[in-house]
């Protein structure tokens, strides 16, 4: 077991962070990881720190910032008033993957969605990555729906 | 095209759509439509209207609730600091299915998600309900994740 720990995010997190989403075969056409930092990320990161029922993490060790996921907490009516916890945005630095991070991050993640009352945690992994699917398997997810996706570009 | 209007849930309303959650082969097992209306409810209702990313809307016609949906705005950093919009617990009354009211509503829920800036939409749909996948389908979503759930009893 690697000795990390977790906290929410900082705006001085950012580049890091920003590095960690572009250090990936899909993220490196979607993102910008130059610097200084994109107007647009400041903003994002202004909303979901202002938001209670969002969660931005980054995973520590030695004081490097070596993970980060985003936790959303909804409520809904549905199932008497279910919480559902939701997992997004995972990230492990490339120095760091393969080391068992993956597992301790998800422990960490859903434990966290216990403590705020979800009875369910959910996520969705992109059909070309089946190395992930075979993860979360492992770690008790079924993979019981569909994820359904439309770009409003 | 049927003459309907869209606005924000009330908790006087909260009979009426815990009456269309239940009224379904799954929901039947899962909900309680017996009244008064379960604390359970209330206390997610709750949590739903003070939150200003969530949007519980129902579905009027001649005065009459005929539908409901849930929006959830979700910030997040990734894609440039994307928005998404995620619709959760659709339901019609059975009086009305059939009638394509369901392409109104999402309809409806994609424009509200674009207004809020939202650049993707996106949804999971239960495996054991393949019409609702084709339906999906014909309104633009890509199956091209998996949704995983884990159930935290």
């Amino acid at each position: 077991m690697t000795d990390i720990t977790f906290r929410h995010a900082q705006a001085s997190d950012l580049p890091t962070i920003i590095s960690m989403l572009a250090d990936d075969d899909l993220g490196a056409k979607r993102e910008d990881a130059s610097l200084p930092v994109n107007q647009k990320y400041r903003t994002a990161f202004e909303a979901i720190d202002k938001d209670p029922n969002q969660y931005l993490a980054v995973v520590e060790q030695a004081e490097e910032i070596i993970g980060c996921l985003q936790l959303t907490f909804i409520p809904g009516l549905s199932r008497l008033g279910m919480w559902r916890g939701q997992i997004e945005s995972v990230r492990i630095a490339s120095s760091h993957r393969g080391s068992g991070l993956g597992s301790q991050m998800f422990e960490w993640a859903i434990a966290e969605c216990r403590n705020r009352g979800c009875e369910l945690v959910q996520l969705t992994t992109d059909k070309a990555r089946p190395d992930a699917l075979k993860f979360y398997g492992k770690l008790g997810f079924e993979a019981s729906h569909e994820g359904m996706k439309l770009s409003l570009d």
